[in-house]
């Protein structure tokens, strides 16, 4: 019952499109201390690392998602760690709310300030620290965005993989275990990161694995990293992150297949994963998704449940893997096998996937999307994904669903008017079913994308009051005042 | 000053070789509580649940490391999550320490009992509960083993690749953040569990991931799994986990390579990954370790740094692995390249590999051995295992070197007289030495052994005490009372 109201006051800010406050200390009770702060905020990194301006308060307020809520009541921007932790105990002091800001592209309104404070955008810290070639590894600090790395790593062979779509800022990344069409692969942010710096709520600066430390394996005590990797800015501000890196594969081809029905796809992707093909990505895209991206991009792909394919490899470990897939897909019906091997095509082909989020907007201008992120275990996906489209078409909602099928997590990019309160009452209703079908089949309600502000009842449900307890109790540990990005997760 | 003397501290009870008591409560104190709840663990379990002879409570003490400690007041053996739970809020009531006790063997000192109390054997909880091979996951009770698992999976195609050489409890794998030959391919415990059952310190029963739930991937919350994996029993007792399975390769093969020098080998190994070569093993064996292995299993390997292989893959991908890593190898100096296709030969290298341990005991009859266990980034690993070898020669001592390369993890297999405080009192010190030398190369003092005992005061050197100071937190969040293997880690 409180995880139903819980879920629909969230919905409500959404409804009512303007700000909102939430918590037990008013922004007025605030602003003495607030005012204290700002000026204390100026001596740590001048007039020009503190602004007080609306337009920016307001951008900093906000993600991608369809979740809106009261701007920060200021955004400090920090150069260094050595700022952030002075800023951090400065706020300590005033008791006012730390939310740390990357590139504000996250999808479950996680940087909202809920509570009011002070947002730390972080797009200042933008270094790329200490790049190791030989031992695969290298050292961001938090404003370095994904897109970013990779071009700096351009010449050196090497390459990080996880790619959610967005140019999203690593650390941020890391705050909300992000993964995205590579992790079947390569994983997510939990297995590629080394090391964090932190700063917690009280200004303390620790290393999660030791300062310095990178070995690309320990034992050594709790896995702090993994810790604050996903803890969406709840328990301390990363400042820096040592990343693994791979190797740049010799060769890349892709591929696009069409298919009978859901089963035949995910059967396909089974099959492919069970042969051992180390395929890079395997991403599903139902047929209301297609069209939409026919539309689009100016493409014409058969409009059916699809798989758009990625394998990397040295040229001759590629005729391998596309002929064992071929010979998979045929004999699940697959048709209109298409291959792109030059660079050219391959860019058309992904560009159309990562378009996804436009093409589906596209449908219907003017309006709004929001993207479920339920993740179930692959023998699941095929009943899921047509439960689904079942209900969707029955209470009339636009919904094309794209997918990291090999990891079993899927979006359906809900399209919706943000002014029309049945249909956003509609949407939030079904995204509650699509996330309890995905819990009754042994799944998450959120593969990627974190909890944030719109999933904290279904964590709920997900794990239990016991687990969450055990939640409570390190956030308390770690932020008893609890000051860190407060009112999101849990 | 302090890490020096808690160090030599637990050095002397190898010297002392008797059981030896640490902490503020004495037996005695806990005798009485201990009665009672004696009488409360055979309502649970039954008598033939409960155990207070010597020799099995002097079994229950000890793992595999020449850390010997006072054995626990009493052994019990739960049958099921339920009864450890039960028995868990007994020991909590009495205030008695729950030490968890899979297999024995560790090799860090994790067992020991050394603020006495209650060891739960979780050998009768050695059911495999579910397995999807779909889906490439499997549940299991905390005493299944890592061989019974794949001989369990042997008819499914599927199989686990974590492989820490002992035939280890899963669970006990998990709670050590277990990994070995295979972990530069498949990875780590860290990567390869999915979910967690644990009993916390007052019997309370949470699902790290949720009950029941499997997804290959999520960001609900705070990484709890990884958490409780790596945290050595001092958190909570995993009474089930749930594991990531593979396909089993079409085909295996192993190689042989012998290199003029170490960095030769090092080299080698890097390019080998830098190409991209899923290489699943690649073992560093060094002139000593060969010599003793050739001796211990009536081998001829030229006695020279050598490398040991394994590829997993299709036929036909295998043929391009091995081309290339030929090539490689002759680039960097390699000869006497000897391929192993056949199962019999493989198991034949393998054995020697596995038999380190017995072939290094060999050198010295009556000996004991004790395996360091640094990691360092690639890069870093010829400058240490060159100074390492150095440092050997320089003080006498005997310490064949065995590592996992490609994870720049490698251990020290000290064979000592545990009678000879001289030489007792030396390879405490050239442990330290090592310890230290990985810690200035940017390594840790534990790559896949655990902290136990012996690496406490290390740990703090490694980590920070800011870190330190985190951990303890989490600790006393989970156990206030310092029940969970006390003594341990921290």
């Amino acid at each position: 019952m409180a995880a139903a109201l819980l879920g629909r006051r969230g919905w409500s800010r959404v409804r009512a499109g303007r700000a909102c406050r939430v918590g037990e200390r008013s922004y007025a009770a605030i602003s003495g201390a607030l005012e204290r702060a700002v000026s204390a905020f100026r001596a740590v990194t001048g007039d020009e690392g503190v602004s007080l301006g609306v337009a920016i308060r307001e951008q900093h307020g906000r993600d991608e998602s369809v979740h809106r809520c009261r701007p920060p009541d200021v955004v400090v921007f920090p150069r260094s760690a050595e700022e952030v932790s002075a800023l951090a105990k400065i706020c300590h002091h005033h008791r006012l709310p730390i939310i740390p800001f990357g590139t504000g592209t996250g999808l479950e309104g996680g940087v909202g300030a809920v509570k009011g404070g002070v947002c730390f955008s972080l797009r200042n810290m933008d270094r790329i620290l200490d790049l190791h070639p030989e031992d695969f590894d290298v050292t961001v600090e938090p404003g370095v965005t994904r897109k970013a790395l990779n071009s700096y790593l351009r010449d050196t062979g090497l390459w990080f993989p996880v790619d959610p779509g967005a140019d999203a800022s690593l650390c941020g990344m890391a705050a909300t275990s992000a993964s995205g069409t590579n992790a079947v692969r390569y994983g997510t942010m939990r297995e590629n990161v080394l090391n964090l710096e932190v700063v917690l709520a009280d200004g303390t600066v620790i290393h999660t694995a030791g300062k310095g430390r990178r070995p690309r394996k320990t034992s050594a005590g709790y896995n702090l990293t993994n810790l604050f990797v996903g803890s969406e800015g709840t328990l301390g501000v990363l400042t820096k992150a040592t990343l693994r890196l791979y190797g740049i594969p010799e060769a890349v081809v892709s591929a696009v297949c069409a298919f009978p029905t859901v089963q035949a796809a995910v059967d396909s992707t089974v099959e492919v994963l069970q042969a051992g093909i180390p395929v890079a990505r395997i991403e599903f895209l139902d047929d209301v998704m297609i069209d939409a991206c026919n539309r689009y991009s100016g493409l014409s792909y058969p409009v059916a449940p699809t798989l758009f394919l990625e394998f990397h490899g040295s040229e001759r470990s590629l005729e391998e893997q596309v002929a064992v897939t071929e010979d998979v897909t045929r004999g699940n019906g697959g048709a209109d096998f298409a291959w792109a091997r030059d660079a050219g095509s391959r860019t058309r082909l992904w560009q159309a996937r990562h378009d996804a989020w436009y093409a589906a907007l596209a449908l219907r201008p003017g309006c709004k999307a929001y993207a479920t992120d339920v993740c179930v275990p692959l023998s699941r996906l095929p009943q899921i994904v047509v439960e689904t489209k079942e209900d969707l078409a029955r209470n009339g909602l636009t919904g094309p669903i794209a997918g990291h099928v090999g990891d079993g997590n899927f979006h359906c990019l809900m399209v919706l008017d943000p002014d029309d309160p049945d249909e956003v009452q509609r949407v939030h209703e079904f995204t509650e079913r699509l996330a309890r079908r995905a819990l009754s089949l042994g799944g998450t309600c959120t593969g990627e994308h974190g909890v944030g502000l719109g999933k904290r009842a279904l964590l709920r449900e997900e794990l239990g009051p016991l687990a969450i307890e055990v939640m409570q109790g390190l956030k308390a540990t770690l932020d008893p005042k609890n000051l860190m990005n407060p009112g999101k997760v849990l």
